[in-house]
C-alpha cells in the first residue's frame, strides 16, 4: 500500500460510493459469500471511504478476499452465542467475516440495552472488522451509547518495552445528540498511523520524535528504523494502559487470542486471526429523560465549539465532526481512489466477472 | 499546597498508616461525622498516600473539613437510588461524602455484576472522591473487573481551544489476576498534574514543550505563564477526546454538572460541586471459567515483563506495579508527610481535641 499527501488526492478518479458498493459486494457474492454478508461487508468499507477513512475501506478487498480464498475467513460460519445473561453474552464467530460477527454482536448489545439499559457482548474467534465507528454508529439509531473494542495483531512496544507486543487496539465510542452532530469518537491507540511512517521512509524524510523506536528500544526519528522497531502508543505510559487494557477486555475476557499470539492479518496467511472485539449499549433513558440527555450533549458541544481557538487553530472540533463533514463531500463528489487500490479493484473484477465501474469525476 | 522533590521526600518524618487512619477518623467523628463514614472516608485517604498517591491523601482533609463546615458537603445525607434496573442503576448523592456515595455505588456494580455479569451506576449530585483507584480495587476482591470514572473541575483546555472546559477527569480500571499483582490503573486524563507546574513555577524553572498553553493559546515552557493558561490533555487530540467522553458519562449521562458547571473544590466555597461518577463492575465469569481468566492475565502479564526494556529502561512495568511496591515500602517505614501537612493535621487535631500522633521514624 502506497500513501498519499492530501496534494496528490486530488489528482485521483473519484467513483460513486453506490457503485463502489454494488462492485464490492458482487464480487464477494461471486467469491461465494451470501448476498445479505458480502453487502455487510462492503458496506462497511464503503462506509469507512465515505468518511474519509480509507486505511479501513476498499483497500482491504484484496486482503479480505484472499483470507476467504485461503479459507482462513470463513463466510459462510454463522457465529454461535455460547454464552447469555440479560446484560451479557458471548460470541464465538467461528472465523467467520469480522463485521458479520460484530454487526450481529452489536446488534444483540443494542437490544440488551433497549430491555435491561445496557449490553456488553464479547466476540472470540473473529477476523478483521473494519472500523470500529461502523458499529459504534449503529446504536445512535436508536439513541444508544455505543462502545466498540478490538485487539489487533502486534506492532507496538509496551511503554519502557523495546518490541512489540500489543496492536495497535482501537476504541470506538459514539454519543448520540440532537440538534449537533452526534460524537463519534474512533482512534488507535498508537500515537500515529504507521502508514504515516511508511510514507516518510518512501520519502527519505525523519519522523518527529516520540512517534517509534528503534531495535534498541531508542526513540528515532529516522523512518527506516522505526519500521525495523516498534510504534509507540499515544499518550506515553497511559495510552500504553489503555492498549493493553483493550487487549485484556477483548483478547483476554472473550477468550480470543492476544498480543503477539493474534495472527497477522497480511504477513501471516496460514492461520486464522482469533481475534477478540468487546461491543457495549448503553441506553441514557435508564439514567432520566433521553431528549434531555441530547440537549445536554448539544449543550456541551455549543459550548467547546464556543471556546477561543488556540493559537494556529482554526475551529475547535468534536471527535468525529471532520468525518462528518468529509462524508458530506463525499456523497456529492464521489469517493478518490489510489491508482493501486483502483488497479486492485479492476483484476477482483476481472477475475470474478463482475464489470469494473466508471468513476464520477476525473 | 508545596511540592516537594523526591530528595526532599526522605528527610520528612514517617507516620504509620493506622495510626493517621485513626487521627482522621477521630477529627471527622469530632466534626459530627457518624462513625462508618467518618471511617471510611479517611481510609480512602490513608491508602491513597500507602500507594504513594499523596495528592489524594490525608492532604485534603483540610479542604473536606472545611466544605463539611461550610455546609456544601452533607456528612449526614443518605445517596438514594432513583433509577434502578438489574444491571445499571443512578444515584443521588444529596452532596453526601462523595467516598459514601462512591463506595456504595461501586458496592451495588458489583452486586449487579455477580448477579447478571455486569453492573454500571451512575452518581449525581456527588463531591470530591478521592482516588479512583480505591473503588476499582473493591471489585478486585470479588474477583471481577472494576471501573470508576469521574468529572472534575474545568482546568484542562480541550484540542484546539486556548481555555479551560475539562477536568482533569481521571478514569480507573482493575484487573484481577492469579501470581500476577493485580493490574491497578488509575489516571488524571491531564498530560501532568498540575502540581508539577507549580512546583516548578515555585523554582522558577521551565517545564517541558506539550504540558501546558499560556492565555493565548500558545504552548508556553514558562511555568507561570502556564499556570495562568490551560493546563493540556495527555495524548493529543486523542487524550482530549478521552476526557470529554469521561464528562458526559461521569456528568451529562448521571445528570450531575459538567464541563465549567461543577464547582471547584478549592476556588468555590459558596456552590456545591455536583461532581458525577460511573462505576461499572464485570464478572468474567460471565464470559467462561474465573480461573482461566486470572492465569490468561498472568500469562500476558509476564509476557510484558519479559520483554527487553527500551533504551534508558530497566524493567517494564505494567499499571499499578509502582503504588503496589510503595504500598509494602510504606506499611514497613511509614508514610512520609511535609511539614504543611503535618501542620494542617495538628491544627485539625488542636480545633477538634484529637491528640496528634507520633511520627515512626524522622
Amino acid at each position: 500500500m502506497k500513501f498519499y499527501s492530501k496534494k496528490d488526492v486530488k489528482s485521483l478518479k473519484r467513483y460513486g460510493a453506490k457503485e463502489l458498493l454494488n462492485f464490492c459486494t458482487q464480487v464477494l457474492v461471486k467469491l461465494g459469500v451470501e448476498e445479505e454478508k458480502a453487502h455487510l461487508l462492503a458496506d462497511t468499507l464503503v462506509q469507512a471511504n465515505l468518511r474519509g477513512v480509507d486505511s479501513h475501506g476498499v483497500t482491504r478487498m484484496g486482503i479480505y478476499v484472499e483470507r476467504i480464498r485461503r479459507g482462513l475467513v470463513d463466510p459462510h460460519a454463522e457465529p454461535e452465542i455460547i454464552k447469555d445473561t440479560p446484560a451479557v453474552a458471548l460470541m464465538d464467530a467461528k472465523s467467520s467475516i469480522g463485521q458479520v460477527a460484530s454487526y450481529r454482536a452489536m446488534q444483540l448489545a443494542i437490544k440488551k440495552a433497549k430491555e435491561i439499559g445496557t449490553g456488553l457482548v464479547g466476540v472470540r474467534g473473529s477476523n478483521h472488522f473494519g472500523a470500529a465507528a461502523y458499529y459504534t454508529m449503529c446504536a445512535l439509531k436508536e439513541d444508544l451509547i455505543g462502545i466498540a473494542l478490538s485487539n489487533a495483531p502486534a506492532t507496538m512496544a509496551p511503554w519502557g518495552a523495546r518490541s512489540p507486543y500489543i496492536g495497535t487496539n482501537p476504541i470506538s465510542v459514539a454519543i448520540p445528540s440532537n440538534r449537533r452532530l452526534p460524537i463519534v469518537f474512533d482512534m488507535a491507540t498508537s500515537i500515529v498511523a504507521r502508514g504515516k511512517i511508511i510514507l516518510a521512509a518512501q520519502k527519505g524524510e525523519s519522523i518527529p520524535e516520540g512517534w517509534a523506536i528503534d531495535t534498541e528500544g531508542r526513540i528515532t526519528t529516522d523512518a527506516k528504523k522505526a519500521l525495523e522497531g516498534a510504534v509507540l502508543p499515544f499518550g506515553g505510559a497511559k495510552g500504553s494502559a489503555i492498549a493493553i487494557l483493550i487487549d485484556i477486555f477483548a483478547g483476554i475476557l472473550t477468550g480470543a487470542a492476544f498480543g503477539p499470539h493474534i495472527g497477522d492479518l497480511y504477513r501471516n496467511l496460514k492461520e486464522r486471526q482469533n481475534l477478540g472485539h468487546v461491543f457495549a449499549a448503553i441506553d441514557p433513558r435508564a439514567f432520566g429523560d433521553i431528549e434531555e440527555f441530547k440537549n445536554r450533549v448539544d449543550q456541551m458541544i455549543d459550548e467547546i465549539k464556543g471556546l477561543p481557538p488556540a493559537y494556529g487553530v482554526e475551529e475547535v472540533l468534536l471527535p468525529g465532526e471532520i468525518e462528518f463533514r468529509t462524508e458530506e463531500v463525499r456523497k456529492r463528489e464521489g469517493i478518490p481512489l489510489e491508482p493501486e487500490v483502483e488497479e486492485m479493484l479492476k483484476a477482483l473484477g476481472k477475475e470474478f466477472d463482475v464489470p469494473w465501474i466508471e468513476p464520477l469525476f476525473g
